[in-house]
């Protein structure tokens, strides 16, 4: 049995990955929870014990086997490596800032899970557009390959955080008052812009799609551009994506592929997923699938996920049950 | 001066055309407003007269020389022919009962203008999400020929009419006070369908995008797929596209090509064009322009307009001062 740390406890994919684990029968040995100095001294109940949130930046991390980090960049810099030198075997880290690290595996459990066992102390989990993104592709990939791919997302704003969250919930209500907004406000509007812009015009969410879908599919030569938007949408990322196949494929041939993934929910015409009905789920929800009447060999396909799950919580779980040798189906003793 | 009939005058798209030509110079010896039976008896006030709301079913179109028809599906079936028999010369169609019709000119002020000349009584203006299209799309196809569009829409409510912004309101509030909604839901959710599905996967909106396109442009052979998605979005339609074109051009070179364009306006990285930018504007807004890394001479850009004017209203105002040619820039005496 482990000593298990988690840091950015107290953010939403923390709370995420908190109740995942209490829920599963996974055995630990003991749980410490980390956040930033603002959060520190707060109180969890876990498993009928309470846990006081402790200050990532002071903490020591001595007798942890496996931290997994839901924090956001600057503590994945710092404190993983302080982490790993004092002893711990194993950071399981969902921020970006490990994953394009070449040492480093990028690990979309369900698409690569082989590569966890190449880690040196960190394994990354992907981006939340990426994670769905893959789960879809994969099973295409790996039955025709695939040539190119157009990814246009309509995210929800749980990927930007929980005062995200707060924010499109208070701007929406002015709206319905008749208050007036900000121009870039999330309530009632689409924004083109996640991340920063880059050199290219690019926005750098939109290069994590494109870079770590090449990374995970082992598809260095992949041709992907992504347009990644925001819209007023509170839980689950929807993805419409076009796809160019290497070679020739049936429609049915794909519809048969991507139902034989335990990972996907396909949905047929008429029905289709929305963000709303994924929320809670571990599925990637696929429909929309059909022919691209514009180009041979081509098809489009809409791919609807819980962000806070699939896209963190959900992954981080289960690569820590691999980083265990435990199923994550099966729930170990 | 002519003698002027406005079908489906009570509805959001009528409302915005009264008031762009009450706005306007344009002089009208006579305006008659028509609706639905629910409608009639309606009052508006146009420039310092009181206009009584007629019902399309039962008015006589006699005496009247031009109508614009902002009503849906089967006014445009039965009352249009009803108003040529009667004499009317020309009716300016909003709906797509004719748009694909090869004997109706379907015209996108800015793009075919020449096209209305060809008309037989009757000149269909455009779906709201093709308006926006073809406007962005029409100088680089003119400069270097597109080859291929994927087109991903991000539709606000306003295009399904007032019922559904109101709609949006009401399960908004629902949504914000924590009480359910069904999953169909336009609040804080994102639904990929558009009208009616058909045979091939697409939707019959999806359809329209692609055929009339390719009306506009004089390019039945145009490649372009769509893809079209209702956002929580009062006002505005976004369009994230991906074109290819039939050989190689430098960004500089469309960039030069779409500022040259009086229709468009053209926004830098890290500014854009979103929805609550554009409500009220008679100029289709283009942003994120960047080059496609994923395939050579390819480019993707990202395309905001009020789809109640650019999509409706102000098309249908160029087209009827078009057709008494007059310019729509200055005003006719």
């Amino acid at each position: 049995m482990i000593n298990l740390g988690i840091f950015g406890a107290t953010g939403i994919v923390g709370q995420k990955l908190i109740e995942i684990i209490q829920s599963s029968n996974l055995k630990l040995n003991s749980l410490r929870l980390f956040g930033t100095e603002r959060s520190a001294g707060k109180k969890t109940t876990f498993r009928n014990a309470e846990i006081t949130v402790e200050d990532t930046a002071t903490a020591s991390f001595v007798g942890l086997d496996l931290i997994v980090s839901c924090a956001n960049g600057s503590v994945s810099e710092i404190f993983i490596p302080k982490a790993l030198k004092e002893g711990v075997n194993l950071v399981i880290d969902t921020d970006s800032h490990y994953r394009m690290d070449e040492t480093v595996p990028l690990v979309m459990s369900g698409v690569n899970d082989e590569d966890i066992k190449s880690h040196k102390g960190i394994v990354a989990s992907p981006n939340c557009s990426t994670s769905q993104l893959v789960l879809a592709l994969q099973p295409i990939e790996k039955a025709f390959g695939i040539k190119r791919a157009i990814v246009n997302t309509y995210q929800s704003v749980s990927g930007a955080g929980k005062a995200a969250m707060d924010e499109l919930s208070e701007q929406s209500t002015k709206t319905l008052q008749g208050q007036p907004n900000h121009r870039q406000s999330f309530a009632f509007n689409v924004i083109p812009q996640i991340s920063k812009f880059l050199e290219d015009g690019y926005t750098k969410e939109e290069q994590k799609v494109m870079l770590e879908s090449r990374k995970i599919l082992h598809r260095p030569d992949l041709a992907i551009s992504c347009t990644a938007v925001r819209v007023p949408v509170f839980v689950g990322h929807s993805e419409a994506v076009n796809i160019e196949l290497k070679g020739p494929a049936s429609l049915s041939q794909i519809r048969d592929c991507l139902q034989a993934s335990s990972h996907l929910k396909l949905w047929q015409d008429p029905e289709y997923p929305m963000p709303l009905d994924v929320a809670g789920s571990d599925l990637v929800h696929v429909g929309r699938l059909r022919k691209d009447l514009s180009k041979e060999n081509s098809f489009e396909l809409w791919i609807v996920a819980d962000n806070l799950l699939i896209g963190a919580a959900t992954n981080a779980y289960r690569l820590l049950c691999a980083s265990l040798e435990v199923s994550y189906d099966r729930c170990p003793n």
